[in-house]
């Protein structure tokens, strides 16, 4: 039996474990020898270049004309960029939330002093609607309305195609923000037809590309509101960066590894097909829900809520998450991952992001149902 | 003649141009490869080993026992984080400012609403420290004190070894805050010693390893600065990172591959030696200041402020630096930098940080002065 040194011992030696967490997922040798490419400057015809084709990849993606930003940063820097330059301080925001990175927004907003209204669900829940039109009748005018597509602390995925529409229907003049972080590229997104003026993500989740650059489509409306705006900050200034995106750059130095490795990412997902792709999620996940139940635990998520990158299962037989997630990767080099925050024992989660393949998927299935038939 | 076309191929290819920009620089495939290896997840045993790994090498290097935090973001955003968490609303800071990365920060500073007194110079001027004491004996007691200890955009070297204890004597109880972006790994910089509390770098210059990652080594009295300033964001929240580097994580997802890179790059640096690193970028640079001014140009920074690890050259001879650099650049494959912002076509710029060897600058500067005998 392997032990846990030697599989990070395996790690460092560049030799993968796999994995079946929520990100940073596992990535195919065609995209990571990108990473390891010259590179030029980031002021350079090459890197305009660079710039300017994973723009275009990412409307098709997203169906959407509006301009895509790129950030040096993780998602969370792209979700508090939302937070700076889609809130005025005399203004008003809404902010859905239903787990942590609900939460996360919530938590930016007040550190950095914007005034937020909240409607937060029990962990577990998702906005249903008919709920959320109750919400957005009221009488109040928000600027802006941020939503979690993909909560990957509670495997909700709330349904931002009927949420879209009823924004733009009930609440006309608000920016309506979505996180997908953990569903971009692995579920399909209709920006435009959808209403969603910054749909935001990062590379280390469904777009399968190593972690270290953020993602955003950003509207004419939300660099409108961004204008309106007192005290963006510099970094993750809307206004500049759409200047200097202008010219195929970003402001600062940018992430370039990882721009070229989702480029290239980006053409595979376009060759194959997209919707191929979202199938690929759909089946896997499909067979991760019915593999857990058939184990003897029952999924966390209301039912028809249930998001198709990743499976939050509900610790019905009080194992301990800890010591099975150390024994499968110890015995099998397979990693899942612990629940998150406070569901770290309560639930653990499987995810199907990225480039798995149905036969990765089946041998980590199969170890999966010894680990819980032995025990 | 190869076109410019051409050399992007090239690039596109995995093909190296030969930089001589002040970054990103060229970085050698025992480092590049690191990129390219296999990641695990960001919350593991390998991750935790990785990140102590690489905090005790630069603790090294920057003589300090001081934490060191990383941030997946480039260089300008390890500087946004220390206006945020270093100028209190109600509090004031005093910018030295004497170029482009001097006057970015006090954009940061009025774009986030923080109060500051400026001391800018004149561009290709630097701070002599009779001028900054009579400056720190001011009534004023500043929370925080920031100055750019390399300005790469005029070549400026400021005396930060006699700075930071004239701090220590005149302005005690503020936090000397210092933007080493353009020489951390290239330059001896002694954080102890010298009463720096945060010193900021990133890792595309003289460390030498490819884009994406920012690094601060932050004192005790800076985050104790920290927790008196309200709104600190989240993302670049001193604390927040102090609260993970206790456990050797980043708050958000880090940059794993950047990091992987950064620390085998370290190590390296440690094997051969730091003194002679330092030596071998002091002998570069006095070639390319020996070779441009034989060429018939002028150095641009005021004498006995140069900096050591780029050069920035007056166009004494009033050639076209775009249509130079271009030149160079298509029938070569060598590429140098035009002059920064306002200084495009004023001055140039010829860097010699990271892994260039004395054998690649010869070549480069063989080219360089048949380009500019022949014109």
């Amino acid at each position: 039996m392997k032990t846990l040194k030697s599989i990070d011992k395996l790690c460092s030696e560049g030799q993968a474990v796999k994995l079946f967490a929520p990100g940073p997922v596992q990535v195919p040798t065609f995209i990571l020898q990108e990473m390891s490419k010259p590179n030029d400057l980031h002021r350079s015809k090459s890197y305009q270049e660079l710039h300017s084709q994973t723009r275009s990849k990412l409307q098709r993606i997203l169906h959407t004309e509006n301009d895509i930003f790129f950030f040096t940063s993780s998602g969370s820097g792209v979700m508090e960029a939302c937070v700076l330059n889609l809130i005025p301080k005399t203004g008003r925001a809404l902010m859905l939330s239903c787990g942590n990175f609900g939460e996360r927004w919530i938590e930016m907003a007040t550190s950095n002093d914007r005034m937020i209204d909240v409607v937060a669900l029990e962990w577990g829940k998702g906005f249903h609607p008919e709920k959320v039109e109750t919400i957005l009748s009221a009488e109040k005018q928000y600027d802006s309305i941020f939503i979690t597509m993909n909560e990957s602390s509670t495997g909700i995925m709330n349904p931002v195609w009927e949420i879209g529409p009823l924004v733009k229907k009930l609440q006309p003049q608000a920016v309506f923000c979505v996180d997908a972080v953990s569903c971009m590229g692995g579920r399909e997104i209709k920006v435009d037809e959808w209403n969603i003026d910054v749909c935001l993500s990062a590379t280390q989740k469904c777009l399968g590309v190593p972690p270290g650059l953020g993602i955003a489509s950003v509207s004419e409306k939300a660099l409108a509101l961004a204008g309106r705006v007192q005290n963006r900050g510099w970094y993750f200034d809307f206004l500049n960066m759409k200047k200097y995106s202008e010219k195929d750059y970003t402001p600062a130095t940018t992430n370039i590894p990882c721009l070229r490795a989702l480029n290239v990412a980006l053409e595979k997902m376009l060759t194959d097909g997209m919707e191929n792709r979202y199938l690929h999620h759909e089946k896997m996940t499909q067979k991760i829900r019915n593999c857990v139940i058939e184990c003897g635990f029952e999924l966390f998520p209301e039912k028809g809520f249930q998001s198709s990158t990743i499976t939050v299962v509900k610790n019905t037989r009080k194992v301990s998450v800890e010591d099975c997630i150390q024994k499968l990767l110890e015995t099998t080099g397979h990693r899942f991952s612990n629940g998150y925050g406070k569901l770290s024992e309560k639930t653990f989660r499987i995810a199907a992001m990225g480039w798995i393949t149905e036969d990765d998927l089946d041998v980590f299935l199969q170890h999966f149902r010894t680990l819980f038939t032995k025990n």
